[in-house]
């Protein structure tokens, strides 16, 4: 039984996904996402920093190229979201909490320029003319024009609608369903079977789990912490600028809502716990005082920690898996039916346009060869064979039927 | 139609009402209570410490032998209520984290031993031995065996099972019900009317917005943040004794629970929110590690703010109300069918077993003469007269018959 249920299957509804499902869509396809709680990971947590020039880190090169493509995609992909997602062009303002933080501020920025992008330099008169309610004492600012903001949970609750609830299974993919040659859907934890012409697999660190795939994905989970506070009206806008500050070193950042609450984050913790960190709310309330004391005046409403997927070279795993040799491929040497994109680390919501333009291009047959330093199997190297795939295969037998 | 409901009326369902409630109901009283959510106000922020000698203030010594009272009371009082209250025989550690700090708990065990109380102070060396947790740098440990804790919302449950579902009326009392010479129970916010031979007002901060009541009642809210944090294996147990603490003058605490989780608190503001304060969760987490640097290590897992009812004096508002001159009174000078019972400030928990008890002394007509400098008309000294409660009375005649 080869009954096709549609021509696309994306496994997994956070940002990245439901980004790849919208774009598929868009272009005409039959789309279906998977997950059992769709926008519950990351994308739940993320503050939606669209910071291509902030986010920059030394020898990131080509993920910098690719993260200010995206960028560039972010207004037009906000558009056919609709205005529901929370795209806002609020400037960045990077701050520095001490002499040390304005010289990894301004040692970054050279670097930056070098590459073409605008971080300007302003006097704390000028930083404090835009923001009144900054610290006293701080020891540097730096403006970016260019990185913006976009509301993940509005984005997640966007997406949702435009492809509507038809296209949603609400369920968890147990493994990649394969007809012995080609991936040909994924058959879910409840045993039914869902095919489709092309799988792709988005769900973010949930891939480890995701039986059947033909390549190791060296994923691991990097948690944070992230605050919600609601600015009360004496002390509003507490910012109307992003704040990315450096204090004694650490990271922190602020994110104004146009509701009149804020976002603060930044925390990256590899301990293995998926419970908000008493240490590390300590730290991101304490670093966010030190750049705009009134943070102390906001009333905290939410504290979340979620895992990011982290990769050992902080880039995504995007693209098409490469066949083992001698087995049968898509004429381009590749698994048929099979596109993988996961790994988005800190730049999940940057990543999306990107991810779904790099994703709808493979569907069409084209892989466009500025990415190809992104596929999923440049950790590996060695597509799992067939045979290897195929107990895999047998053990996903469909139970359920055909959905 | 003068159909008795019950025989005592009690409106609020946070420990003292229930507390009073469950007395009422031991003696063979048919109670009633009225509470549109019980336990979910200050009781449901409430540490549990029962914290009798190490919570005296200065010149507040009728209120210390009111609390010393009751934390005699308490073994008995948790025994009635059942094991499932979570009260414990924890000792309090007091923690200095400066000389001044010091110096400051010094001062005060003078004047607590004046009174007979033992506070008694440790070496580090001694301190660190008992909980080999503690920071390295503290200035001074005082040892408290006689303050213990119960665990509030634990309470809560198991008060409400004893009394039975059949006594809990979920709704809001609006008014006190009135028939011209008595307190004849309380109208509810949808007009039904219950009628008692005794009413007790022992809804918090809730008693400012009950109409009818002969006395205006000086009850103003100060907010407290709670945080409530998970122990991971690798540091338990953090502290096995509460422990409260001063740290540069501020006071913090930290109460550990049976089933791994630690309560942290000490926040009191009077800013007029009921949100969350990010500056008091901020001290909070940084005092704490003040005294126990593996706090940073804890699960946030709740914050919680919530309003106590305070009062001029920090003392309750507890008896029966003097009736006004030459209105009719109930023998002893006073309204009949009334007790109030409120303003318990911090030490709600701590003198729930001693308001029960001045309570059913109340109602078998007994007043204990030491506890008459609590009576709830302290602060005005004028007794409402009955034209001006008649108008209330008329507005609360019943709508919805007698339930």
């Amino acid at each position: 039984m080869e009954e096709v249920h549609a021509d696309v299957i994306v496994v997994g509804a956070g940002v990245i996904g439901l980004g790849i499902a919208w774009e598929a869509a868009r272009s005409g396809r039959r789309v279906t996402v998977v997950d059992p709680a769709p926008g519950s990971g990351a994308s739940f947590a993320a503050a939606g920093m669209l910071a291509a020039v902030s986010e920059y880190h030394y020898q990131e090169e080509q993920l910098l190229e690719f993260m200010v493509h995206s960028a560039v995609l972010w207004p037009a992909f906000a558009a056919s979201a609709g205005p529901g997602c929370g795209y806002l062009s609020t400037p960045t303002l990077c701050l520095a909490g001490d002499a040390a933080d304005r010289q990894a501020f301004a040692d970054l920025r050279s670097v930056q320029q070098a590459h073409g992008l605008d971080v300007r330099p302003l006097t704390l008169r000028e930083a404090r003319t835009r923001e009144p309610l900054l610290a006293p004492a701080l020891a540097g600012a730096f403006e970016i024009e260019a990185d913006h903001q976009v509301d993940p949970r509005r984005l997640v609750a966007a997406l949702l609608a435009r492809l509507g609830e038809e296209s949603v299974v609400r369920a968890r993919a147990a493994r990649l369903a394969w007809d012995g040659r080609r991936v040909a859907g994924v058959v879910l934890e409840d045993g039914r079977e869902l095919r489709a012409a092309e799988t792709v697999v988005a769900n973010g660190l949930g891939a480890r789990d995701l039986a059947g795939l033909p390549v190791s994905l060296p994923l691991r989970p990097v948690y944070g912490d992230v605050l919600r506070l609601r600015v009360p009206a004496r002390v509003r806008p507490l910012v109307t600028a992003t704040v990315r500050g450096l204090v004694r070193g650490r990271p922190v950042y602020i994110v104004p809502r146009e509701d009149g609450t804020v976002v603060i984050g930044a925390t990256q913790r590899e301990d293995g716990s998926d419970a908000v960190s008493a240490g590390g709310v300590y730290e991101l309330l304490r670093d966010a005082q030190a750049l705009v004391p009134a943070v102390a005046e906001l009333e905290l409403y939410e504290t979340t920690a979620r895992a990011r997927p982290g990769t050992p070279d902080n880039a995504p795993l995007l693209g098409r898996v490469p066949a083992a040799a001698g087995e049968p491929h898509d004429g381009a040497g590749c698994v048929p039916g099979l596109i993988v994109a996961t790994g988005f680390f800190r730049h999940g919501v940057l990543l999306t346009p990107a991810a779904a333009s790099v994703c709808l291009g493979l569907l069409e047959g084209v892989a466009d060869p500025r990415w190809q330093g992104f596929r999923p199997d440049r950790f590996t190297r060695t597509t799992r064979p067939l045979a290897e795939r195929s107990a895999a295969a047998r053990s996903a037998a469909p139970q359920g039927g055909i959905r």
